[in-house]
């Protein structure tokens, strides 16, 4: 049986892998435009700031590793036809046009940086950021400059806008919505970040989108639709991705409101043809409908699902709940399942509660103040959960992970069970504060 | 309504405070021998290290800040009788006995720290560690002294015997049995805590008890039975507790093995006498029969059910999967549910697997390694996890006491959603990692 994977992302080298590992036997050819494979871009903005001292370091593989592990990686490839009547991809490399057979096809095409509509677009000095080379191309080019934007205030351009920040240049934040990650956080806990960003110098405007960026061959300022101006010699739009949808319809797979339907499976509506990652819809735990979970972590888990599909073993996929964690700076910040704004916007009346608590016992040194915002259903099930800290936020978005996808009500979770000691959390934990503070609104 | 309150520890106090807080007009006395309360025991070690600055610091609440909440709280007061049929108290205070009554009795006398039968235990320089009195005489005598020692290598012992080591002591921490912290991990994982303490300088004696106390008035040396002897200026007892009984048999309360018996609203068996902490016993959730659960969260936990039954709410106290975390230096460890050989001893076949994975992205400054150890049943249920890195460990513990509390499966918890970013994770994060690889030896 032959392989062939179109994209060498996290989806695409983790399917790869995770074949080889289940079975030695299958011929796996994995097509890449990049040049690079294997690299986390989650942490691109890390080395950005200096944080991870090179680009290298965050390669943990070469497509040679991949030969040794019978994974053929062909780099530079740019797929132009799928036939899926044929079966058989053909992709240039090189000035070539090669034509190649498969059995089983995976798309793993991710998604394209959206480029809002303005003018200057072309200027020299702007950017996006979608790999290694783009990373490499910011670094240089903010080595000669002192102002920079960053416009789209989800995770990767805060994590962006802080990197440029700590390489000394003067930033500034924009986002056309009146707050940030607003897929992720509801605004009076996005508040807290935008305070953190300020604080540590950055300008975040938001409720403005940029109309168009002015200057001389290069970018030199970005304007709002107000006639408004600020200094700008370089501009990243880090305004989203659009999943790459060309090729999967062009094998006729059927694709929905955003990216392409897969079953549990990760099967596509054509036979033999799979898809993973940021080109596929996932179904919403909480919903059950379709969404989009644009996530490393989700490419991954897709991954491993595909690979015990195509290797003939029982296999599932399940709903997403959308999980993420960031770390700017000393902040860290969570979030899973829905916003009570979210939840609004779905016909769903959510009963609220944020508290304040600490990382650490009240007298312990370093104690750090933690915001948790907890969202429930009208009946108590869990629904959501928000959390920003300096520390020990991640593992608390899990457990709250496990509390949404298990159904828990803040009665029960009220009564659960939590480690402690005075280094490490409150006798209460701050998870407990919340759900006990948001259980007495069902008094 | 008049309720009095025998016991002015975690269990007690804060049965006092969440009555009040429910309703404002019961009568509340809370009777005890200490002359502080609402001061948090754990955090003791952590002051004798200096970490803390003062005992002060771990006092949260003095006896008047209760009498503005309208609650009795007598220091000084040992009980000497209770009369269940009178419904009457009987105490000490000041040399004098007074008798009261009582509508509501709550025991919550707590556990007697164990004296383990050797000789030369009344020698000077000999101390448990019940009270912060009891913190303050050890503190004043390490600092006329070089060495230490102490027996019985439990949480408190390891936290205590690392703090007088921040002290300049030189120390030996024994162990009857052949492992440190045999209550909550497997040998092969408190090895890391051994090996760690011994590289701080902590000399470690396992498997050999200590038979007697030498010196002239002060001791001076501990020996153990084949005759060898180490230097001990000090000697701590860590030798557990055992819950303090005497009350409730008086007053007619059954016992159980261990401790006073209760049902899930905490309720004794003789009519309007509950109890909650140290002196209970707890229901085992994995087995369903009764255990011992000498943990200040479930004292605190259990007073939450308590003052629910008192003021007639509907009240529920779940069984326990003793959830514990600590942390000693820069190592942090933390466990729940049932350790390999203690599922053996309970006829339980365990499928275990460790594995060794990393705090954060492989590539970013200052991952940590971090030990994690799952625990399954012979279906592949999950009942216990061990934890051990410089960070991260005590929320992933509470991710699996939930996940055992579900009652899922390693297979299940391999499907889950983790939150995922490189400063705070790997893209696969180590709960994930541990229970992918346990759920192969399934296949």
């Amino acid at each position: 049986m032959k392989v062939v994977i179109v994209g060498g992302g996290a989806g695409g080298i983790s399917t790869a892998s995770n074949i080889r590992e289940i079975n030695k036997k299958i011929e796996i050819m994995v097509l890449t435009r990049d040049d690079k494979v294997a690299y986390s871009p989650c942490a691109i903005p890390y080395v950005l700031s200096g944080t991870i001292s090179s680009f290298d370091d965050i390669i943990m593989r070469t497509p040679e590793d991949y030969k040794n592990k019978d994974i053929d990686v062909i780099i530079g490839a740019e797929v132009t036809a799928v036939d899926s009547d044929n079966k058989t991809v053909t992709y240039d490399k090189d000035n070539e046009k090669i034509v190649i057979d498969y059995d089983k096809l995976v798309f793993a095409t991710g998604g394209n940086p959206f480029r809002p509509p303005m003018d200057g677009l072309d200027l020299e000095g702007v950017f996006q950021i979608r790999n290694i080379a783009d990373g490499v191309k910011v670094q240089e080019y903010a080595k000669n400059i002192e102002s920079a934007l960053v416009t789209g205030a989800g995770l990767i351009g805060i994590e962006i806008a802080f990197a440029l920040k700590e390489l000394g240049l003067k930033v500034t934040l924009t986002e056309m919505m009146p707050q940030v990650v607003p897929r992720s956080l509801d605004k009076d806990m996005s508040d807290i970040i935008v305070r953190y960003l300020e604080m540590e110098g950055i300008d975040v405007i938001l409720g403005h989108p940029i109309t168009k960026l002015i200057g001389e061959n290069k970018v030199e300022k970005a304007c709002f639709g107000n006639d408004d101006a600020v200094d700008a010699e370089m501009v990243i739009l880090a305004t989203g991705v659009r999943p790459e949808l060309e090729l999967a319809k062009m094998a006729g797979c059927d694709v929905g409101r955003w990216a392409i339907i897969v079953n549990d499976k990760m099967e596509t509506s054509v036979e033999d043809i799979y898809a993973v990652g940021d080109c596929v819809e996932s179904t919403d735990l909480i919903l059950g409908s379709n969404t989009i979970s644009h996530l490393g972590t989700t490419a991954v888990r897709q991954s491993k699902t595909l690979a015990r599909t195509i290797t003939g073993k029982k296999s599932k996929f399940n709903p997403v709940l959308n999980s993420m964690v960031s770390k700017v700076g000393k902040l860290e910040f969570g979030a899973v399942g829905f916003t009570s704004s979210f939840a609004q916007q779905n016909n769903i009346r959510p009963v609220v509660q944020k508290v304040e608590a600490l990382t650490r016992a009240r007298y312990y040194p370093n104690a750090k103040p933690m915001d948790i915002k907890v969202i429930c259903d009208s009946e108590g099930v869990i629904i959501g959960c928000q959390i920003i800290a300096e520390e020990r936020v991640a593992e608390r978005i899990d457990t709250m992970t496990l509390a949404i996808t298990e159904e828990l009500t803040c009665f029960e979770l009220s009564n659960m069970e939590f480690a402690y000691a005075p280094p490490v959390s409150m006798v209460t934990d701050p998870l407990v504060l919340a759900v006990e503070e948001v259980s007495k609104k069902f008094n």
